[in-house]
């Protein structure tokens, strides 16, 4: 029985910090979208890249500057083979698993890209560090040849910085939904997506950024319209006083009720928070319910069993 | 008005060395390819990766010598990142130039894995180096460990050889027709393709080895029912005696006289020899014809103005 599309999110961190790691958590993550998949939800899959990227971005920046300038690769250029990297891996674990059961259903994996706005206040005061370390005096040095902003890290060298900006549009949207429409499961804005400009003329171009992957996949569930937006994390649920004595769980927030906790400050920066705001931005802009939960748990959330839900009211 | 269907396969060399210059280069690809979709053809776009994936594996290998054997990259990860990084500059570049010319078609790169046999004589003796060059010991303890074969190159030290396996069956076919049926410009089959081998049970995995992109584009072509195949490379013309007092340009050759020139010898190995054998294959399993020609001349080459045309008789 057909039960709706859903966009799911998964954290970069679920997925290991090395290709042997990756290669064995994958496989879990396969039996629950098999699982959401056999249960009749149409699936998207979005994902995380934190600790991939960040090892192709330090593998790349040894080589550039060994090998010289040209040889430098942009951060755009590593996200897109971290899309590579982690998708070929899904796919196959997900394809492997549809497969096992007998499922006709194809899994593939789209390279991404997705529009920010170059005057997002993210490029003001990039803040995000990427890649390797290096001395002051070569730090300067990138500065001023790549354009790219460098900082000093708590005291163990300078790194770069990339910006976060919002995502604005999917530019692969149109052939998702081709895909969505023939039961695909597919694997989309890997790591938020590649950042991209658009100039007036259309002309896109890459830039130094990361993008959430909670807000690309509340962009997607939005632009798909999506019956629902589940973002996948490593608590069960959303708690208030989290780690205090005071420890809450909630079982569903509304929109109203998500504000009050956040300007409480219940809610970690980096963490919690912008897994909450993705899920207000999916459900203020649909007015349909958004779902946090563990990936254990990610299909007796859908059944109402557990997670915290988010709701307009 | 509509030409039909046409897998374009391009040459990993003509995407350039580094970032910088495949930005550059991806640009005229992106022209000859939008002049194409404008002409009427349907594109699927292959193609190589052969300094990319060279690149990648070796950043990666350099990493994995520094942060332990986790973190090894095995060669079809490094595959799936050259998809994702080739994917993703062609993508952009092709979408941009459509957009340019208000042609409203979409383009996208699908990771793709290509199924290859265990038992393939390739496996036997690989032979295709990748990668860095190790000292005879290091070499040597990567050989019991990983179990991929690593052979002294010409004195200049031990570097990993892998298989140049047959491609057999693209595992995103399915879904690569959907998108061609929507009319989206694909990108598919990168490097030849990511390659796997399939167990009895339909379970896949990946498989250090190199896939000739011609043999892949060829497959696919096949697979898709094209109306033609089109190598790109960099002469205007298939030569018999090239670059001898006797060369001679062929305008086109039956399958019988493509048979002949290879017993005489007229096709290098690992150069215009695979391109000869891939376009054979697909004449012989379709009955169509195929084109080898220049990136610069495809157009001029579909026209039948220039190029040489492989036909059954």
């Amino acid at each position: 029985m057909y039960k709706g599309k859903i966009v799911v999110a998964l954290g970069g961190n679920a997925l290991g910090k090395n290709p042997q790691e990756q290669l064995e958590l994958v496989r879990e993550t396969a039996k629950v979208i098999a699982d959401l998949t056999e249960d009749g939800y149409q699936v998207i899959l979005g994902h995380g890249n934190g600790p991939q990227v960040g090892m192709i971005n330090n593998a790349m920046s040894n080589a550039g500057e060994q090998n010289g300038p040209d040889f430098r690769m942009p951060f755009a250029e590593c996200v897109a083979m971290s899309q590579g990297y982690i998708g070929y891996h899904l796919q196959q674990a997900v394809g492997n698993e549809l497969r096992r059961r007998n499922i006709r259903k194809a899994c593939a994996t789209v390279v991404t890209q997705v529009v920010v706005d170059e005057n997002d206040p993210g490029f003001k005061d990039p803040a995000k560090p990427v890649g390797i370390f290096y001395d002051e005096a070569r730090a300067k040095e990138l500065m001023a040849e790549t354009g790219d902003v460098y900082k000093e890290d708590a005291g163990r060298g300078w790194r770069k910085v990339v910006a976060s900006p919002m995502p604005l549009k999917i530019c692969e949207l149109e052939l998702i939904k081709d895909l969505v429409e023939k039961e695909c499961v597919v694997i989309t804005v890997g790591g938020g997506g590649i950042p991209v400009v658009e100039e007036e003329t259309g002309v896109r171009r890459g830039v130094s950024a990361v993008i959430d992957k909670d807000n690309a996949c509340a962009r997607l569930a939005v632009d798909l319209n999506a019956d629902r937006l589940v973002i996948l994390t490593t608590v069960e649920k959303v708690c208030t006083g989290f780690n205090t004595p005071a420890q809450k769980e909630l079982k569903e927030m509304t929109l109203a009720e998500a504000e009050q906790y956040i300007g409480e400050g219940q809610f970690a920066a980096g963490s919690m928070l912008p897994k909450v705001l993705a899920c207000m931005k999916f459900v203020s802009e649909t007015g349909r319910e958004a779902l946090i939960t563990s990936l254990q748990k990610a299909k007796e959330g859908l059944e109402g069993k557990t997670g915290t839900v988010i709701r307009g009211k």
